[in-house]
């Protein structure tokens, strides 16, 4: 590519398709900013702008209140000892794996995680072993399954695993498994547990301390209404020093977060949303409870929502057999039903998805829940009567 | 901290003080938005937005256009065979000794370097060799000191650095070594140089395949008009297979960047602007002369730029003599000069610094340039005529 005023011409600002749809996307609905966040990103989006008053590390930065935000408010929202903000969960997840394992090392990790947890896992050169599930229809992850995974782990390898990794709520189905019970049987072999909580902390009332957690990670951009990439990691009893270790040379300098991480507006975002979102996990019930009816009136549609039943999560995964008769015969095939929901301005179900689906309920009310129910059934009967 | 409305008052937005005023900050002057970044901040502020149609991985989104941006303009603007996107130099910088060394290697690193090349070198867990500088006043790399370093490693370990990092300018003097032949020295011995860009990529012209750099690291936020935290790894030769290897169970992720990485609005700041970057270094030439008058001007007040003289670029540390006696003598002390600056709406010289500093030209024109000439003279006549 010459970089001419010709190829240059397709850079620079872009619009942005769906941004005023209906959004179910489960990527997407924990991430949409507050109007305070949307003022932050404005007043500090130059790059380090936050750096302006900067004393020589993220966490230690008064003006804005950084410092207070970080060992103060978050420590106290997620129930942790100590918490770093991170790029991200995945990021979060690296870093307590990196520092708390050495290459080699064995991490128990559930079925259902997410890619970005065995990712991370090889970026830090340990072994997985995966803890299983029971399948279709349920997804449902027995407690007892992580006292096997780690005695396999004894037993091929001499010692246990480093670490066990629970995603809490998986990004496919939003089971909540026992992460309690499953931190109570982590510990009797010692091993440390991980919560992924990319899904949770910030849309529902998440303690590590009080689930017996050892370590938490948290999206700001999935579920904290932050500009991303931008995440926390939380980290309980002595496991604060190894994760938070200092540089022997640069004393102020945390290794494991390079000195600095969201080192820009994404933090100003999280921190601006932060009172809203210590609201919004006060009505979960009214999420798990629109997420129920709106499970209850798919299903009434000849859908069929799999994983947990009755749902404990705005996450949900949906089998659509009526969808996918029809895709076989329109002409538009599997496109078909992203193109009638684009026309009626809800996005957030992957194009080219009929047969099974995900999406997400949180924050979208229950008028717009309606609308997207009336929508679907006004689908199966306009394709219906065709044939 | 209880989380009620009183201690929740100091979150949700906050007000950036210094946000209009002359800003000389170094670490600032080159991460100010554009008018289209500033668009395309609040077009896409919203977390995952760039997700919209994500087909699996970051650098291959089509729509907005990452996948040109990321294949086919950054390569061509930085002379490298494959770029990506990471969450900052420094994380560049990581993912480049995480992947090619293992631990306990060694790597060669210019006595100026950034502390970040420090740390990220301590979390890879290798062992750092740093090349002499000949100190007060030029802060002079001689390219043979890279040679000696990489002997030494050879003598004490037996073996090669596993690579040499030089920082392209420092953050401190802002000086330009002869980095083509730093390259060529490496390359005779097998070592591959990664070059850091942080303070340079994105003010002037970078090609990293004329100096002969096998890696390159740049930050969005520090030089290339981007909201952080962003940055870009740049890769040449074989290196590529290496840094941007893929996860053996989910084939389209790429271990090193977790996946994604910059999954936020902070790409999109960086594709606006990049129009205006490609212009922008096109007129260096007008930035060094700038910078050169100001440090001329400066002279003439009795402050002494230390660093590569004639100066090549914007970025500049002064020993101030003058200043350092008033703050001996004033009420104030060492904070009169922040003060005084602040006072006349120019931001960027540390508070508390006088006796030197660093500060950056960059991008500030003439007529501001002059105005915070005019001011140090302003501020030395003050208080000289008071003792």
């Amino acid at each position: 590519m010459v970089l001419d005023s010709n190829s240059l011409s397709k850079f620079g600002f872009i619009e942005r398709g769906p941004k005023d749809f209906i959004n179910i996307d489960p990527l997407q609905t924990g991430g949409k900013l507050t109007p305070e966040a949307q003022k932050a990103l404005k007043e500090w989006g130059d790059g380090y702008s936050i750096c302006d008053f900067c004393p020589g590390s993220l966490d230690i930065i008064k003006q804005p209140p950084i410092k207070d935000f970080i060992h103060e408010a978050l420590p106290e929202f997620l129930g942790v000892d100590g918490a770093r903000i991170t790029n991200g969960a995945r990021e979060a997840k690296f870093a307590v794996m990196h520092s708390i394992a050495n290459e080699g090392d064995c991490v128990v990790v559930d079925g259902l995680a997410h890619y970005s947890s065995i990712v991370a896992a090889q970026r830090a050169r340990l072994n997985i072993e995966s803890v299983e599930h029971n399948g279709n229809p349920d997804y449902y992850i027995d407690p007892e399954a992580y006292g096997r995974a780690i005695e396999k782990v004894i037993s091929e390898s001499g010692k246990p695993p480093a670490l066990a990794l629970l995603t809490y709520p998986d990004g496919n189905y939003g089971n909540l498994p026992d992460a309690k019970k499953i931190a109570s049987i982590c510990h009797e072999y010692d091993v440390p547990l991980l919560l992924n909580c990319a899904y949770s902390a910030g849309r529902m009332p998440i303690n590590a301390k009080e689930i017996g957690a050892d370590f938490i990670s948290v999206s700001g951009h999935k579920s904290m209404a932050s500009s991303g990439p931008i995440g926390i990691v939380g980290v309980n009893g002595d496991y604060v020093d190894t994760v938070f270790r200092k540089s022997p040379t640069h004393p102020v300098k945390e290794i494991e977060f390079l000195g600095c991480t969201a080192r820009g507006a994404t933090i100003m975002t999280m921190i601006a949303s932060f009172p809203a979102v210590v609201e919004r996990i006060k009505h979960w019930d009214e999420e798990v409870a629109n997420a129920r009816w709106f499970s209850e009136k798919l299903e009434g549609l000849g859908l069929i929502q799999v994983g947990d039943k009755p749902h404990n999560h705005d996450l949900m995964f949906f089998e659509a057999p009526v969808f996918y008769e029809i895709s076989q015969k329109v002409k538009k095939g599997r496109y078909f039903l992203y193109k009638e929901l684009k026309a009626r301005r809800i996005h957030g179900i992957k194009a080219g998805l009929t047969k099974y689906f995900k999406l997400s309920t949180f924050g979208v009310d229950k008028e717009d829940l309606s609308y997207i129910v009336d929508s679907f059934e006004e689908i199966i009967d306009k394709y219906q009567d065709k044939f």
